[in-house]
């Protein structure tokens, strides 16, 4: 029993408000003759109860006879669900956000829509880069730290080094090499060159350590960083280019360095470690009052005391105060467009993440009230459905639903690093659970990542293979989701993980990989031309074996990219485009070199070893 | 890639709490020589971030070899969820609710163990008996109501009628025939000759319908149904035979006629219908303070105005107050053991079903501590697995669960009477769909039905077919949950929807379909016999086509059914049995009579249309 072509565009033209309502459209097939359905409904349940929803037939485009229906807000929380129901006189057939079914799918792939929490309409267009500040360059040597310059650090004491000599893995938190902020403002000029448009620091804020996830002084930025200047200056500068700025929050735990926890130095007052008396010693979580030691710690980790959002004081600092962290930072003159939130889904009251939704929803309400535009956008290896339904985060970090996936595909690792033998087919089911469990506006503002400060680089996972990491490349650019490229990625950067993933930048242009960074600027060319690539609806073409090929379409504007993975050429892969909404006309290639024709509804074409192609074109009705 | 045999028991002796602990083992097959695993893990997400646990090699067992790890509950919560990962040199599997998959599956198919909120051990064991009470026995006619007993209701003057007399579709609320709870005690020999065990009863107290959906008064039983003295009087009966007593909680709406909405009578106070200023006005919710005929009704219906749970008198008088209607019916002399909450999910705060989960764990909260044994069953038509995570239902009206499935496989039609078509394979998806996404605990505390007071009878939609309504029997007593027949549909009474499926229980044993209840009758009492029906660990063997067949295991004992639900004879069905924890020896036929043999790890057989087969054995190591 094959599946009719049905199609919902969740976006514009297809999925218009009016009058504070929602108009929903279903594509279908046009039946045979005889064959039409005897029913179309959309489903719903605004309290909670099944509502079918007769769908009226409001035209016929092309192959595609188009239904249309309002959906009836959920009354009782900002998610509305829905889904299409299609009878005949002898079956039926579902419609839902990850595919088509036989009968009602259970709810969690039925399409959602939050009607209430909108996302930031800024967030879709931007290309990023991720800066790990330390060891991207150096802008003055005469703020750069001096051996000493900290208290040691778990792995020893503080050692100043020069720029690009070869890290101690023994060392990874305590060695530096002098990176700013000042050099990230002088390097605005090469990522503008680049296409990238909004940059993500990692953390900034007075940290004793490389990484600066353990933080002592929320309020100011590093000074070894170039301090509070630095990122004012930074930001104007970013801001004359039309450049974003989204910076760390780590607020799940502070350093252990950080005054509320720790006396440093003799006049200091004693800190929630010392004294059960202390006037933070509620902010973090002591097992046992009598035992200094038995704070909660992230992963175990003694320079990371956890801090407890169950405490008034903690929330207000960093939340909901007047003057919270999360609020500050928004101000002038910094002005940041975002938040990225360090391991969101541990944040919590008490022990472990107990009410962690409630901590985000709050977070998001003060960035929100603070700049109605700010991103929220949360770190998780994992699954992060939970977390993207609207009213906690804008987007994630996407590991789950693209970095591991492509990794797996392409590399046939796992996030563990662990050996996993993946075909497109598999490569598509894991994108379409990831993809179909979250609104669209919030696809829209994943972060899609190859890579980052916590991974091993992607083309060093990619065995150094430069047609791979072309292919890992064409994807991020075109999967829904915003594309962040990791800093020195584009120069052929490699690295395997913690600490040989943050190297300094090369800044040496002979070393670097220029047809792989000419690539990376094709693409944020592509991507910035073509606002299919940015908003469109995606659409899965193909899926076997060692080709993988997907769609993405915008009004009459249709991208397609195709893949093969695999080592050996593939001939004559035929590319089914009858499920798109018209038919592809005027096609042309927007990067690849395979050969290629249009046949009828059928893309046909002759793929290399590890070879892509782009092509676009337009949707249309077909002479015939 | 075929996944390799992997099996997780969720219940004892494969599930094992240990010094608070939980132990849980993976069986997997033993690989080739030279292809045994690399890593073996459990994972798990304590805090919301991965955690692997390698698991320990505790036995080989036959075919399998047995890994163990002790879960770590989740802190911040009731539900632990958890899913198995196993490495090889080039590929890794994985294991969740849901099947084996090659990648790491989303969140919502991991297993899932609600270490706090334990299920009433007394309800796996039972066979539940749905009783309409006005249509099930008039058991003394001096209570009987006569014309104009009560109030005209919405469709007409109340109506009394002789028993059997037929029905007027017009009518379905206002005609009584005189069915009483003095009937359902005296039928308790003929229920107990049945094999049932529990009674569930539509709603009983005061109200002026047929139905009693409609409650004006939830203090007394109905005095046309014998008042609280024939309740008490059947509480003991029943007590006296092991019978246990489910009751009817219609606390989403009251009556009109209910003194909190509405003056009856001359001398009664103004209800919130008249009164702004009435003492239970905010027990209602009304859009327009200037409008009486704003209220929120049930599903449009004006004799139904709903309750809003956000107003402390409503939670205070149904739910937790001291003597709240949950808790007084709990209480002797009534004592029943648990309710059935109507449309519990549309139940909440305000509009719609705001906050409804926060009502429904007040609700369970009270109960159980007026009656820890108490056992809470929501009623639910669509997807009931919000509910069914332990913390606010025990079970479920398992409509979406079981009968729909079930009721598509065999008649082709689904909820709405709409065409469905299903093949075993697309029912296996359904059932394990359901199954997967709520602890194990809950799937066997599911209330499994063919129909109810809400459906067309079973017999009916599937075209009065007594083989068929053999296989639907056959499953419902074999499938994991509870059984609960519909009165009547063991001496094959008929009947499309409301009111035809409520027509009098037809006391004239010359009119029963005989074998059909000797059919139940065996199934109850197989069901009691063999403790694998009841608590077996669940695996389905084969889903093609026609062919749907599943086995349940406990310890050394193992259940298989068979069943083709085709027209056409089915010989040479290959059933794999190699997947099941150990051989499958010494097996003998409980019910059916086809030719049936086993070689090896497959059992062969030839079966007719429409015909089941239900096996029973012993797991144990092979000979060989």
């Amino acid at each position: 029993m094959t599946a009719p072509a049905m199609i919902h565009h969740q976006i514009a033209p297809f999925f218009v408000s009016r009058d504070g309502r929602c108009r929903v459209q279903l594509w279908l097939a046009a039946a045979l003759p005889g064959d039409l359905p005897t029913g179309v409904f959309l489903r719903l349940e605004p309290d909670n109860e099944e509502r079918l929803i007769p769908m009226e037939l409001i035209a016929e485009a092309g192959r595609f006879r188009v239904y249309a229906a309002d959906l009836i807000p959920n009354p009782a929380g900002p998610l509305t669900v829905y889904a299409f129901k299609v009878l005949w006189t002898d079956r039926q057939w579902w419609l839902d956000a990850a595919g088509a079914s036989p009968r009602m799918p259970l709810r969690e792939r039925f399409f959602r829509a939050n009607l209430v929490d909108a996302t930031p309409d800024w967030v879709p267009d931007q290309v990023f880069y991720q800066i790990f500040p330390e060891r991207f360059r150096n802008g003055d040597p005469a703020v750069s730290p001096q051996s000493g310059a900290y208290a040691p650090r778990d792995d020893g004491p503080i050692r100043a080094k020069d720029w690009g000599e070869p890290i101690d893995p023994q060392r990874p938190n305590s060695e530096f090499y002098g990176g700013d902020l000042i050099g990230v403002r002088q390097s605005l000029d090469y990522l503008q060159d680049l296409g990238v448009t909004a940059l993500y620091l990692n953390p900034i804020f007075t940290s004793p350590s490389v990484h600066k996830y353990d933080i002592e002084d929320f309020e100011h930025v590093d000074p070894y960083l170039g301090g509070d200047h630095a990122l004012a200056d930074l930001r104007v500068a970013a801001t004359g280019r039309g450049i974003r700025l989204v910076l760390d929050a780590v607020f799940n735990h502070t350093s252990d360095t950080h005054p509320w926890f720790n006396r440093w130095g003799t006049h200091a007052a004693p800190g929630a470690y010392q004294d059960v008396a202390a006037p933070y010693r509620g902010a973090y979580v002591f097992s046992d009052s009598a035992d200094p030691e038995s704070y909660q710690c992230w992963q175990g980790s003694k320079v990371l005391p956890v801090l407890d959002f169950g405490h008034p004081a903690v929330r207000d600092y960093f939340l909901d105060g007047v003057d919270s962290i999360v609020r500050r930072w928004l101000r002038p003159p910094y002005s940041v467009d975002g938040w990225r939130i360090d391991v969101a889904h541990m944040m919590g009251e008490g022990t472990g993440a107990r009410n962690n939704a409630r901590v985000l929803r709050l977070l998001r309400r003060a960035a929100r009230e603070e700049s109605p535009r700010a991103y929220i956008l949360g770190e998780h290896f994992g699954e992060a459905t939970r977390w993207l339904q609207g009213d906690q985060e804008d987007g994630a970090m996407n590991y789950y639903g693209f970095s591991f996936p492509v990794r797996a595909f392409l590399a046939g690792q796992d996030v563990n690093y662990h050996p996993i033998a993946l075909d497109a087919a598999e490569l598509d089911a894991w994108l379409t659970d990831a993809r179909s469990r979250i609104p669209y506006a919030n696809q829209l503002c994943q972060l899609n990542l190859l890579g980052s400060h916590d991974t091993a680089r992607c083309l060093t996972v990619l065995g150094e293979d430069r047609f791979l990491m072309r292919l890992a490349l064409l994807l991020l650019f075109t999967y829904p989701g915003v594309p962040c490229i990791y800093y020195g990625d584009e120069i052929g950067m490699t690295g395997r993980n913690d600490p040989y993933n943050r190297a300094c930048f090369d800044w040496d242009e002979d070393h670097w990989d220029r047809p792989l960074r000419a690539w990376v600027q094709t693409l944020a060319g592509l991507r910035r031309e073509h606002q299919a690539l940015r908003r469109g609806a995606y659409q899965t073409l193909l899926a076997a074996g060692d080709i993988f090929a997907f769609a993405r379409c915008l009004d009459s504007e249709v991208v397609m990219l195709i893949v093969n993975r695999g080592t050996a050429p593939c001939a004559g892969v035929r590319v089914p485009l009858a499920g798109l909404p018209g038919h592809a006309m005027n096609l042309g290639v927007l990067l690849g070199e395979c050969p290629w024709g249009l046949g009828g509804d059928t893309l046909t074409l002759d793929l290399g070893p590890k070879e892509g192609l782009l092509l676009r074109g337009e949707l249309g009705e077909a002479a015939t």
